[in-house]
């Protein structure tokens, strides 16, 4: 850990007073309170689940977007149509998540005349975790499903290089007295962050995971990235659920696709050009919602009751251990892992709110 | 091979015979010429795509299904409700064919209005490919998606036998010049028949396939399917979609789900009370159909483009090997593997219709 982080090290921080710690960073980046509040609120909701690599950690990546102009923080997302059970968002590169809020509380609106709609965004920048959409949804007794095209970092069965981004989708369901049921997915074998990590470790990865420049598997993490490329899930089955969320989210929308998308972590980013998918289905038009919530317990109940691998094993449902999680951070604050506090504290000194982030570990009194 | 399939051995044949062969067999079980009609329609466009496991040999289990009453050969399926963008087709055990195609054919006539539709299914049985009803919509000028739960038979992470089934997801996505886009998949980690296969040539399977009675990884084929269980796709993430699937096409539509689904292929079958669920989006409410199939075309191009595994190597997009399969289906005949033929010959004796075969076979003339 560097110095700065190094008085961090071990304390928890409570989801709320990081979100606040958010805003304010991205105010004194240029962007209105309010759309501060809809990103910060994006970004924490991904720490409190557990997902770290898309939560408070991408002030950094996206403080540098609005600096270099990539990201406009005086730019709104401009609803172009929205009808029937079909709408789409111009981004006009404005801060992500608030263009992805818009887009989603749209799709609800449609999905609560017509039962069911489609909403998609165009000129778009990285959304952060997709399950916050999808749970958008899923608070407004919907059932949700979010999905992003990502620039090109995959490959593909036959291909020996990047082709596709590892595009994301998430969904969420209401389930009545258990908590949603909720899954967040990226469409690659498994996260980029394994494959680091066991560069560090020193030990080898799993064939499948990695394709070298030759088209072969790669099991050494050390080709990664510059001779070997992520593969997605299950082959040819990953790479088509990649393709179709390619076509909702980028080609349905007129915004970029494939290679035509910006890559927004580069130290100098130009606009990334992402599109997004949001879908809503309205619930209570099909049956009442306390008849649907009681089968999704019914169900919740079945897949638990099953015979466990292990005596003392659980079988968790989509979205549980992110559920658990979030609840040990509201409880006890959350425990930032040590990359994210780097971030934080980078971002902090940037801004000019070094200050702000020692009240929000509580090490200080608000200034 | 049996006697009564020998003399069809190496033999090829064309779509349309098959077609009409089957229309014979499901007209002799009481099944309506229309009803017949569209059935094979669904069967043999499988079989074209060489996806031989849903084509035409499903006639057997289907016809035991009609003659056990599981499946009710005089009913019709009935459009409960379409409005704005969605909608709910009660199957009342009719052929599941017929009640997908009237629910895929619903959803698309209210995403012309709404510009996005849902049409659910429920009290239906095993539809077949999903893939034709999700190319009902590209046909359309639309993009399709189709879905169905299907009786348990699959484990999940964390269990140690099965808890949800195989859930299929299809797609299919117009492109211009191109065709088109089109992935047809079950959420296992791979067919079932690639187990049956490594048992038959007595070869050891892949870790990953199999969880047995102890919840270990099994590699060894003959612990199936007594002993141990085919798995999810990619692990927590298959299983996931799997669920999102059981959802949409079971819960929310008021049919059985889990271990509520009764097994179609039993002897002595009851109702399966499946769930389906379909999805259509009208391209034209988002862009000129023109602009979009220009967009898929290169975006097409652009995947094929890519860097090669091999140097003599070919990227395939979603769909492209069941177009070659089709196309050379329909010039030179489909050249059957044997178990289909051995299926053909069992319901065609069961339906007087062993003339009818030969006359498909081109081995006589029609009496």
């Amino acid at each position: 850990m560097t110095e700065g982080a190094k008085q961090y090290e071990g304390r928890r921080i409570h989801p709320d007073r990081l979100r606040r710690f958010s805003v304010r960073v991205m105010e004194r980046c240029d962007l209105s309170r309010s759309q501060a509040e809809e990103t910060a609120e994006v970004l924490v909701a991904a720490d409190a689940w557990g997902v770290f690599t898309h939560g408070t950690r991408q002030l950094v990546p996206l403080m540098n977007n609005v600096r270099q102009g990539a990201i406009d923080a005086k730019a709104s997302p401009q609803v172009i149509s929205a009808e029937g059970g079909c709408a789409l968002v111009d981004g006009r590169n404005a801060m992500p998540m608030v263009s992805s809020r818009l887009a989603m509380r749209t799709a609800i609106g449609l999905a609560r005349e017509a039962g069911a709609a489609y909403a998609g965004v165009r000129h778009s920048n990285h959304f952060g975790a997709a399950g916050y959409y999808a749970m958008m949804a899923a608070e407004a007794k919907m059932i949700g499903i979010a999905m992003s095209n990502v620039d090109v970092c995959m490959s593909v069965p036959g291909a020996a290089g990047p082709v596709i981004g590892t595009n994301p989708i998430a969904y969420a369901v209401p389930a009545g007295r258990e908590n949603p049921v909720f899954l967040d997915i990226a469409t690659s074998v498994v996260a980029v962050s394994k494959v680091f990590s066991a560069k560090a470790s020193g030990q080898p990865i799993p064939p499948g995971w990695l394709v070298n420049e030759e088209g072969h598997s790669s099991t050494d993490p050390n080709d990664y990235p510059e001779h070997a490329t992520i593969l997605p899930m299950a082959g040819h089955k990953g790479y088509g659920i990649a393709l179709l969320i390619e076509v909702l989210s980028g080609v349905l929308t007129g915004s970029s696709f494939l290679g035509g998308i910006k890559r927004w972590v580069d130290d100098d980013p130009l606009p990334a050009d992402q599109g997004h998918a949001f879908l809503a289905i309205d619930i209570e038009r099909l049956m009442p919602l306390a008849s649907f919530t009681e089968r999704m317990e019914a169900m919740v109940s079945e897949v638990r009751s099953a015979r466990k691998a292990g005596a003392s094993g659980r079988i968790f449902l989509p979205g549980e251990m992110e559920w658990d999680r979030r609840s040990e951070a509201y409880r006890n604050g959350l425990a930032l892992p040590d990359f994210v506090i780097e971030n934080l504290v980078r971002v902090a000194r940037d801004t000019d709110s070094t200050g702000a982030l020692d009240f929000a570990f509580d090490i200080r009194k608000p200034q």
